[in-house]
């Protein structure tokens, strides 16, 4: 058992199973960038264990639809081209992602079905279905020579799942019965007691907010979140709002979600954007991507009054039903202060609005259930930074049915028979750099995958610009400082130069406030003037001075 | 009335009052940068409307003595040498901050009595004791020509304060009893319920920590928690355990709360940081500054094994009692995961811990609470992001008390006579970003204040960094970038490229892992060679490429 990603942080989660002269991969997830990666858009785990053991890779199974699952695939499969197992959701995600980054003509994609065995090799895969904030997710119950290895993939335990498809803790109990030799469970929520609430949970207050809205109500999710979208429809349907969908992920996961039936949507209850401003305030539902107050999203730009189809007025509603990330705080805040200013009501996780969200990750009782059922000889707590592995060991550990709890991190080698378990050794690990062009834009383009490594060749760009606190305005022309460029010609600096001066010149006074949003859009616009002149992707990392 | 700090953002609170040809200040606050504005070490308000009337300002009045009260008083003095006004505690730590930057000599500092009225001109100021997570903190009653100004400075209404000092809520009811034109109060805690617990509400679970450490107890709090200090210092005399200091901070306070007599230590319970190897780990504890993860605190390196005299062995306790402050979750979590790795036993505010901290800032029935009291005609809140200011205006108005709640954000000129109050203009208002020089490493420097402009005439500063992160080792030798410094001497530039290679050598690999720390090495590094070299001080920014 070699983890590649997950075991020491949030995200890019990837855990590869060997036996032998086959190797099977859990998941092919991404991560956003921790702040010092300026420039950087996402993040995937280096596999070169894999590409050094490429004809012994026989599939890559999705336990569910994530981006931290799934958000890797492109990456991984632009390497190493294998057959990829997922279920009818998933699978439905993973072919728009591959499609923008055109490889999904050449993918090998393969259906799971929950309770239908699948052999891989000397591995035989037991999908079994189990409850999360997202629809279609599954645990694997890995069959091998050496017992039963079971990854949980992201879970919690909801007695009354909105979409009625229940967690199969039978399935669980049985495998508990024959014997488990090891148990890798998901650590997110490990520090928080008793149990997480349904997804239903939420339903009595939003229900209030529709209730009480008195003109637009914006209504903004994750973009994944396909059992609080249904929800948000329904409640829109019953308090006579129509429903416009502004955001492109937002677009995308309604119409998957539609065509597989986990939206069934009455008739005219959707309007297109266009049509907001044909439609009284008082009947309008807007659900509009960007919980996380990220600088190029709709809500973002609707905040600062540049969106085309969503303005927000005095007296609208906006409910964020959604949890405030760690990191994103000032972000978010930023957004919420924009909002307020234009004297919108903002409802947000703030711990006093009531149960807007909950959690799709299992607490603490939920995984010692988890544990209870499974009895597994060996525990190796999953996803999660090292203090949540260590606090997932000495859970475990407590509870006298685990026989050896194990704090694997990424890179760990675990050799697993009948019997023990033991490291041995290490892999090559690390975290993979990628800028995907502009995805943040919000706007299909022709995405690249590339890795940093690619990046530094191809030089580092930095805009450097001086606003004026006390105008807002920037002082003199923005400079430009290019390294690793090859290129030392005055003419495209000065260019270069001038493209920045565009983009300040057409953004508001509460964008350049906003460095956020000013940054991003200078990067933006940067990228694609020098891809299109000298088809090199430099590092683009703009610096902001204060004056 | 015309607020030039901390009306629309949390910390660098200033305001004045100005009747006529007199004007006074409450507060000179700073707040610490935002992640955008890198290499830059604080903020300050720009106080170009109190330089334009230079002649008319006649005191600054101190509420107390935390950084964002108190922290800008160097900047403001030194463009504008007026009487400052205090109480004895928040005096002695102006004090300690004017004779670091050489200003004491000159500084005219004046004790404030609660109960003891200040005539200024035409305004005469009443100090009245407030309780609130530090000591000897006043809200001040103004009284004008036109009426009683309050400003509530911070305050929770801890009715047990462990200081023995009670909450005056005598005085605020005879203001009300009389009338009070204005109420200015803190919105920190506008949007929690219910009141805030008393300061001694932490002392069971304290008690209980200290009580169940089996070896080593680390104890980190803000190192103005005076109330915290002392409990901690007691907890560890009970259990026999000897209390050293580590961290500047943390000492200067110690040493100022001991001489005036908040701190009453038994002979022989501080010990010498040097005597902690020679004594027994079940016989310690150290207090330890570096609650927010800084990267250069005592706490943050001794959690990758760099500090002289902190040493983290497996089975030692951490606790943190501390709250997490938004936008420090990455590098706290960061530091805990480190002393997780070396097997500490880390007890931090994770919701799940007991009662390890409290606010210092009252909740919502403390703010109606004085209110209610007070009764003014109008009420202003003062500290917080807009939305605070919003969600404070709401509550205000709700209560039936107040005639007209005001929403003053910075610059706004507020006009007020006995019966009217009524926003007239704008005055300028602003962020000033100053770079003090080697304060975070923590050693008592020369330093010079400095604003953004300045730096930005002396350049800036790019030292590139490309780190692999699979070996997590440097590659190729450090790219530096200049630009207006005027000088481009390339020995020069070789020359900081050997510093921040040895700066790279002298690191461990925890440390180069961790790009908050060594990013900070590298700019402490830099900045002090180039400074010795050339005298200049330019704006420097590390950056960090991992490949």
């Amino acid at each position: 058992m070699i983890p590649l990603g997950g075991l020491g942080e949030f995200g890019m989660n990837c855990m590869a199973l060997r036996w032998q002269d086959d190797i099977i991969v859990i998941d092919a997830g991404l991560m956003f960038p921790e702040e010092e990666l300026l420039g950087v858009d996402i993040v995937v785990p280096d596999i070169s264990y894999l590409t050094e053991n490429r004809d012994k890779v026989k599939a890559i199974l999705l336990t569910h639809g994530h981006e931290d699952h799934i958000g890797g695939l492109p990456w991984i499969l632009s390497e190493l081209n294998v057959p990829v197992y997922g279920t009818e959701f998933t699978l439905a995600l993973v072919e728009g992602k591959l499609e923008e980054h055109r490889l999904l003509d050449d993918a090998d994609l393969n259906e799971m079905i929950p309770g239908r065995r699948i052999t891989l090799g000397p591995f035989s895969v037991m999908p079994i279905r189990v409850t999360h904030s997202l629809v279609d997710c599954v645990a694997l119950a890995i069959h091998t020579p050496v017992g039963v290895v079971l990854h949980t993939g992201d879970f919690k335990v909801d007695l009354s799942p909105p979409d009625g498809k229940p967690f199969d803790l039978h399935a669980f109990a049985e495998l508990g019965k024959q014997g488990v030799l090891a148990l890798l469970q998901d650590s997110t929520n490990v520090d928080r007691r008793g149990y997480t609430p349904s997804e239903k949970a939420v339903r009595p207050r939003l229900d209030e907010i529709f209730g009480q809205a008195k003109k637009k109500l914006f209504f903004s999710c994750f973009s994944s979140s396909i059992h609080r979208i249904r929800l948000a429809m329904e409640l829109a349907h019953n308090h006579g709002r129509k429903v416009a969908i502004i955001g492109r992920s937002l677009d995308n996961t309604t119409e998957i979600a539609q065509d597989l039936g986990y939206l069934d949507l009455p008739q005219g209850l959707v309007i297109n954007p266009g049509q907001i401003k044909d439609t009284p305030a008082n009947k309008l539902c807007i659900m509009i991507s960007g919980t996380q107050g990220e600088p190029m999203s709709a809500l973002s730009r609707a905040a600062v009054n540049n969106h085309k189809f969503a303005h927000i007025d005095a007296g609208d509603t906006v409910l964020m039903s959604s949890r405030v990330i760690p990191g994103n705080e000032k972000s978010i805040y930023r957004v919420i202060d924009h909002l307020e200013r234009r004297d919108a009501n903002v409802i947000y996780d703030d711990g006093a609005s009531g149960l807007i969200h909950v959690s799709g990750h299992g607490s603490q009782e939920e995984l010692r259930l988890m544990i209870n059922l499974v009895r597994p000889k060996f525990f190796i707590p999953v996803h999660g930074d090292y203090r949540h592995l260590k606090r997932h060991v000495e859970l475990a550990g407590s509870m006298g049915v685990v026989e050896k709890a194990i704090l694997l991190e990424d890179g760990d080698v675990l050799e697993l028979d009948k019997n023990s378990a033991t490291k041995n050794g290490k892999v090559t690990v690390g975290r993979v750099c990628i800028d995907s062009g502009g995805a943040a834009a919000d706007v299909v383009e022709d995405l690249v995958i590339r890795d940093r490594k690619h990046l530094s060749e191809d030089g580092i760009v930095l805009p450097i610009i001086a606003i004026n606190k006390r105008t807002g305005k920037p002082e003199n022309a923005p400079e430009i400082v290019m390294r690793g460029m090859a290129i030392d010609d005055p003419e495209m600096i000065a260019e270069a130069r001038q493209v920045v001066q565009r983009t300040l010149d057409g953004s508001s006074g509460e964008e350049k406030a906003d460095y956020g949003v000013i940054k991003e859009k200078i990067r933006t616009d940067l990228k694609r003037y020098i891809q299109k002149s000298t088809s090199r992707r430099p590092l683009i990392m703009p610096v902001i001075l204060e004056i």
